[in-house]
C-alpha cells in the first residue's frame, strides 16, 4: 500500500476534523508576562483514548485522576493549566483535580469521566479553584484556538511546540496532530512534559495504546534536559474517527502506516522539547550503534546526552570528546575501550580506543551548529538508539535559581 | 578502651612518621597559572597498602597499572601528575604509566612494583614523557612538602584538601593523614577524585583493604558534584608501621578505633571535595531517614544531592522543596507520598505528604548558609544515609565550557 505522510502547513492540534480548543488567562500564573494559563481540548464526537504518565513515585493529583479515567479507553476532552502542578497537595489536590474535570464537563455538557485533567508548574501549591472556576466559564471553543492551546500549556518554554501531519493512503485520508510543553525537569521516561495528540482517524482503543507506547519509547522517552523526572508528565491521544475510515487495528498494513505517522509527530515534538530546554542554545543528537543490546544502546545514548560535562562542552564548542566516552563507560552499557569509536559530526576522534588527530576549529564549528550530532560506535553487537538533549548554559542556572521566588 | 582522636594542627600527608613528599612543575599543565603538576609520596620503610579505583568501564592507564601493582597488598610510593589524565591513550598510555613508575622507582632506589601511579586532567591526551622524566629528576623529597603535594594534585580545585588526625589509645599513638582533589566529574562510586592516605600505624593488609572500603563507602561514595564518574578515580592508603604498634587486624578493639579515625579523615576530605565542587558556593548535606533499606536511603540521598533542579534552587536560595521530594520519587527508592516529610534545616515544609506554610525569608536564609542541611523522612523503615554535594552556579558552566580550549 502506498502512503503519503505530509506535514500540514500551519497545522495545529485542531487540524484533525472535529477537534476544537479554548484558552484563557485565569490568573493561575501570577507573573505579569503570563498571557494564557488555562486551556481545553474537546472533540465534538466521542473518541478512543490512550495516555501515558510519569513513572515518578510522587505523582501529581491530575495524573492520578486522569490515570483512572483513561482506563476505559475513552475520553473526549482535556482540561489543562500551567502555573501550578497540583502535586504534593494531598486529598485536597485530588478533590481539586476532580472538581476541575467536573466544571469542564458541565461547561461542555458531557460526563465528567470523559474529561481528563493535566497540570504543570510549581509543586506543592494548591490550585486556586476560584480562578480555575471563573476561567473555565470564560473558555470559548473554536477550531481556530489550536495554536493558542499550544501557548497556554507553556511554562519556561520559549516557543510553542506543535505539528500536524496528514496521511493519505488508498482512499482514506486522516490527520494526526500534537502539541507539547517541556523546558525543565525533562528526562527520559516521561519528563515535566505535557503532550496532547489528536487524530480524526478511527483507531481501536487497544491498538491506540500500544501505538502510543511504541511512539513514545523512541521519542519522548529518549530526551533529556536535566535528568530530573517530573511528577506531572502526561501524554494523551484522542482518536475521534471523523475521517470515516474503518477502525485501525493491530497487525494491519493501516496500523503500520498509522504508527509511522504517529512516530513522526512524537519525534518532532520530543526534539522540539529538547531543543527548547531551559537555557538551551542547541539540540544535541546522540546516536549509539553496535551496542550489545538495544537496552545498552539506550542507556549509553541517554547517559551521554544527560552528562553535564558533555552538555557544557557542547555549549563552549569545546572538542572534549573524552567526556563522551567517559559517560558511555559509566552508563551501565557494556563498553570495551579498545573497540569504541567516537564521532562528532562525521569526524572520527577516537578509533578503536585510540585518539585521532583532529582540527580543533573544524570540530568547534560542528559543535556550534544548531543541531550537534554525536555518535558512538561500540562494536559489540546490533543495539542502536538515538537520544536528544541540549547544551547546558549559564542561563539554565539563572532560570532555575529563581523559579518560585 | 579509651581512645582520643584529635585533628593535628597544620597537619599534612607527611604528618605520620616516615613519610616524605616531593613536588615540582614539570610542564604537563600548559597554562600560566599552573604552579605544580607532578608530585611523589614516599615512605622510608615498606608499607602495607590498599587502594580503590573508578568503576567506570573506561579506566585510565594509571588506574589499570596501579590496580595490578596493589594486588600484592604492598607499596611504598605514589607518583602523581595533574594536567593530563592519561585516559583513552591505548597501549602507549599503559607503557607511559609503567615508564613513569619505573622512573620514579629508579629515583627512589626501590623496585617499580612498589610504586603506584595516578593521573588527573584532560582525557585522550598522551603524557608528555620528556617533561615527566625531567620532572621526576627534579623531585626533592622532604617531610615539609606534604602541603605542597596537596596543591600539586589540584586541577580546577580552588583550595587544597588535607587533614591529619592523631590517635592515642592505651600506650599506642599513631597518625592518619590524607589529601584529596576533586572539583569536576565528581559522582558517587568514586569520582574524578584522587585521594592519598598515609598512616604510621602498622595494619594487616587484608584488614587495611576492608577498612578503606568501609570508610570510602560512607564518604567518597556519597558525594556528587555533577553526576559524572571519571576514568581516573583512585584512592590509596599506605600504612608503614613506624608507630611501632602491633599490626592492627580485623575484629579487634584497635580496629574499631582505627576505623573510626579513618572514617573521620575520609569524611573530612569527601566533604571538602563536595564543598569545593566546580563553581560551588555552598555545601549541601542531604540526610534520608526511615527508608525501606540502607540501599534505598543511599539512592534517595544521592539522587537528591545530584539533581540539577535541587542544586540550582539552593544556589538561588529558592525554597522550592517540591524538587526535593520529586527527586526522591524518581530515585528508585520506595517513596510513599502520604508518609514523606521534607525538612530544610530544622523547618518542616512537607509533613505526611502535605505542604506546611512557611516563612520564605527564613528558609531562604537557611539555603544561604555555607552548609545547607536537607532532610527527608520516608517513614518506611530503618534505612538511613547522608550524601554531600554542592549548589550549581553559572560558574560551573563557565568552567566546563572552556576546559580544554
Amino acid at each position: 500500500m502506498n502512503a503519503n505522510i505530509l506535514i500540514v502547513k500551519e497545522g495545529s492540534i485542531t487540524s484533525p476534523q472535529g477537534f476544537v480548543a479554548g484558552v484563557t488567562y485565569a490568573g493561575i500564573k501570577k507573573k505579569a508576562k503570563a498571557v494564557l494559563d488555562l486551556g481545553i481540548l474537546f472533540s465534538e464526537v466521542p473518541c478512543t483514548a490512550a495516555a501515558l504518565f510519569t513513572d515518578n513515585q510522587i505523582k501529581a493529583a491530575p495524573v492520578l485522576v486522569s490515570q483512572k479515567k483513561v482506563q476505559s479507553g475513552h475520553a473526549r476532552a482535556v482540561i489543562v493549566n500551567s502555573g501550578c502542578a497540583n502535586a504534593c497537595t494531598g486529598e485536597k489536590g485530588l478533590a481539586d483535580a476532580e472538581r476541575t474535570a467536573e466544571l469542564a464537563a458541565r461547561a461542555l455538557g458531557i460526563p465528567p469521566e470523559d474529561v481528563l485533567v493535566a497540570s504543570t508548574g510549581v509543586i506543592g501549591v494548591a490550585l486556586p479553584m476560584p480562578e480555575v472556576e471563573s476561567g473555565i466559564s470564560k473558555l470559548a471553543l473554536s477550531v481556530d484556538s489550536g495554536h493558542d492551546l499550544a501557548r497556554a500549556i507553556m511554562t519556561t518554554d520559549t516557543r510553542p511546540k506543535e505539528i500536524a501531519v496528514s496521511v493519505k493512503t488508498g482512499n482514506v485520508e486522516y490527520t494526526i496532530a500534537g502539541i507539547a510543553k517541556g523546558a525543565g525537569m525533562i528526562h527520559p521516561n516521561m519528563a515535566t512534559m505535557l503532550s496532547f495528540l489528536t487524530t480524526d482517524a478511527a483507531v481501536e482503543k487497544g491498538y491506540l495504546k500500544s501505538a502510543l507506547k511504541a511512539a513514545v519509547n523512541d521519542s519522548f522517552n529518549m530526551i533529556s534536559v536535566d535528568g530530573d523526572t517530573s511528577t506531572n508528565d502526561t501524554i494523551v491521544i484522542l482518536a475521534n474517527g471523523k475521517a470515516g475510515n474503518p477502525p485501525i487495528d493491530v497487525g494491519t498494513e493501516e496500523s503500520r502506516i498509522f504508527q509511522q505517522a504517529l512516530n513522526q509527530v512524537c519525534l518532532f515534538l520530543a526534539r522540539s522539547i529538547a531543543r527548547d530546554g531551559e537555557g538551551a542554545t542547541r539540540l544535541i543528537e546522540v546516536t549509539v550503534n553496535g551496542a550489545a543490546s538495544t537496552g545498552d544502546a539506550r542507556m549509553a545514548a541517554r547517559t551521554i546526552v544527560t552528562s553535564p560535562l558533555v552538555k557544557t562542552a557542547v555549549h563552549g564548542c569545546d572538542p572534549n570528546w573524552g567526556r563522551i566516552i567517559a559517560a558511555a563507560g559509566r552508563s551501565g552499557a557494556k563498553v570495551v575501550e579498545k573497540l569504541a569509536d567516537v564521532y562528532i559530526g562525521d569526524k572520527c576522534l577516537l578509533k578503536s580506543g585510540m585518539p585521532l588527530a583532529f582540527n580543533k576549529k573544524e570540530i568547534a564549528d560542528i559543535l556550534n551548529r544548531s543541531e550537534v550530532p554525536i555518535r558512538v560506535e561500540l562494536n559489540q553487537g546490533q543495539g542502536a538508539a538515538i537520544a536528544w538533549g541540549c547544551d547546558l548554559s549559564e542561563e539554565y542556572v539563572v532560570i532555575n535559581s529563581e523559579y518560585t521566588t
